[in-house]
């Protein structure tokens, strides 16, 4: 039999922690034998929760941590000052090997630094990108970086072109992955200067599917499969898209009872307009790995429920059977 | 009576051309007794298209241009080699006083360097933004700027903040428009070296209601009247506006074809459905106006229809009337 996979939950992180968080930790053990999961946190409010289930005893733990680490806290100052909050527990767990990987709904802020500061970068990595799953007409897109630093270098674009092919291919099972750098237009000449110097090193990277440009108008389309930008660029591609989703589905929702007739219509298709909009919501689709860390930290939404922690956790399982981070590293150090 | 206003109209220039672009004046001549059009093309063809229509014929007058610049085409070259163009044309009437606005569906970039070129910046605008009306849930906003030139500076986003409040309230009649930074976060400190920079170069202008930065997520909401930006993140922004929309829209009609039952419900909301998408299309609004040109220019989309060409026209009547080039130039001098 494989090695367990073994996830450090962060239970108190979101706007539905602990419940959500627990249920969706109770729901990945009763799906996968092959995860055991760390719920890290208050362990009484924890027990509480997990009274309502039933679940593999020897897939679930708890490891008390006192502390929670606040959405509105400056994150250095919180990472170095909250030694005892689930963010940082979980983080050393990684750090020392106790953990493959670890998910938390709580603080970006607190998590991009704990990641970096604790779990530590991994050797010739510059900068770990931020790479949440966003939906496409097609399938997914993996987008890379929507992390916290902006003003990224060509050089580092290039790593995270290589970083996301890799979770790309082994993790999602995308063969060959089309990588796209993000742009205002196709020809190799357009853009910013950041663009225009990043274009000959992902186009020379023999590595890497480069397909070229890619701009905004075409990334709902599905054009790439791992989109390449630095993070305020990648930060307005996200927020975009959850934005305009949720208006114009909130728009068709409030159109279809605008009349009697509408409003009958609406009950007819209402199943299978559900469905389709499940496809295209970026919650479906578990959270943002951190790339280029020496384990796997994802980043899910403030707002996860239950299946987002679900599909979070069972994504570290591929993340380690794959060896995802060899591969990082063979990728990184070809480099040099 | 009032002056008529002048508008030079590219008839050559888009997908649709000239058929689309004809039809469009003739209904914006139809609909309003104040704007005179200058349909600028090949006379033969857009005879033959008139010919279809009854319209006051003192109110529409051909004048003949020879040339065509493709969209594919160098537009700096273009401009400078082909003086019989379409747009080349229509851009010295503007320049020589003869019309005060220009409206074209061709080449971005032609329209762009033609401007600034042709028509000529007012003293004093570092740079003319290209400044598309976009749909939000509430209404509309300004986005500023989606042209071609990235890479603007602090003062330049000034400008831009500026001439959005002008155009906002006086062409669409937005009493003291809310001026938002878009950035990746909320925060004063937030964001890349550009956007913090301008942050307080616009909260301590007193010309403008400036509400602070605006995340993404919450531009499709409407928190923003006019919305500052360079080029980059506000071609990102239009893009993706227009990409998740397209995508899931169709996602959802697909979704409604996918069973009988929801065939019989689609049928029955088609009809609120349609109104309710009609309101977030960024074609139902005209064009994006060049600002801060001494005249008026106005690029629609490629792909525009006749509806977007009417508006477009019919906005140049405000432009003129509220003397928008004169509040702007007031605004511009009172930095010196």
């Amino acid at each position: 039999m494989a090695e367990m996979v073994n996830v450090a939950v962060d239970a108190m992180g979101g706007d539905n922690a602990p419940g959500e968080i627990v249920k969706g930790a109770v729901e990945a053990v009763n799906e996968d034998r092959r995860v055991k999961v760390f719920l890290v946190g208050r362990e009484p409010v924890i027990r509480e929760e997990l009274k309502k289930y039933t679940y593999p005893a020897e897939q679930l733990e708890i490891v008390h941590a006192e502390e929670v680490i606040d959405t509105g806290e400056p994150p250095v100052m919180a990472i170095r000052r909250k030694k005892d909050s689930s963010i940082v527990k979980a983080m050393y767990m990684v750090k020392e090997g106790q953990c493959d990987a670890l998910v938390s709904a709580g603080s970006t802020g607190a998590v991009l630094v704990g990641g970096q500061v604790i779990v530590g970068r991994i050797k010739g990595v510059e900068r770990p990108p931020l790479a949440p799953i966003i939906p496409n007409a097609e399938g997914v897109s993996l987008l890379l970086d929507c992390g916290a630093n902006v003003d990224a270098r060509p050089s580092q674009l290039l790593q995270f072109a290589k970083m996301g092919s890799v979770y790309m291919e082994s993790v999602l099972g995308v063969k060959n992955p089309r990588v796209g750098l993000v742009n205002i237009g196709v020809e190799e000449e357009k853009g910013n200067a950041l663009t225009r110097e990043t274009y000959p090193l992902l186009q020379s990277c023999p590595e890497i599917n480069f397909i070229g440009n890619v701009e905004a108008r075409d990334i709902p389309a599905g054009v790439a499969d791992v989109l390449v930008c630095e993070a305020f660029a990648g930060n307005i591609v996200l927020k975009m898209l959850e934005g305009v989703s949720d208006v114009l589905i909130k728009k068709i929702k409030g159109g279809m009872m605008s009349s009697l007739r509408s409003k009958i219509g609406a009950l007819l298709v209402k199943p299978a307009l559900k469905k389709t909009l499940k496809g295209f919501s970026t919650e479906e689709y578990g959270g943002a790995p951190l790339l280029g860390l020496n384990g796997l930290v994802v980043k899910t939404h403030g707002s996860s429920k239950a299946i987002e922690i679900r599909h979070s956790i069972l994504q570290c399982i591929a993340f380690k059977e794959q060896n995802i981070n060899e591969k990082i590293k063979e990728q990184i150090v070809l480099e040099d």
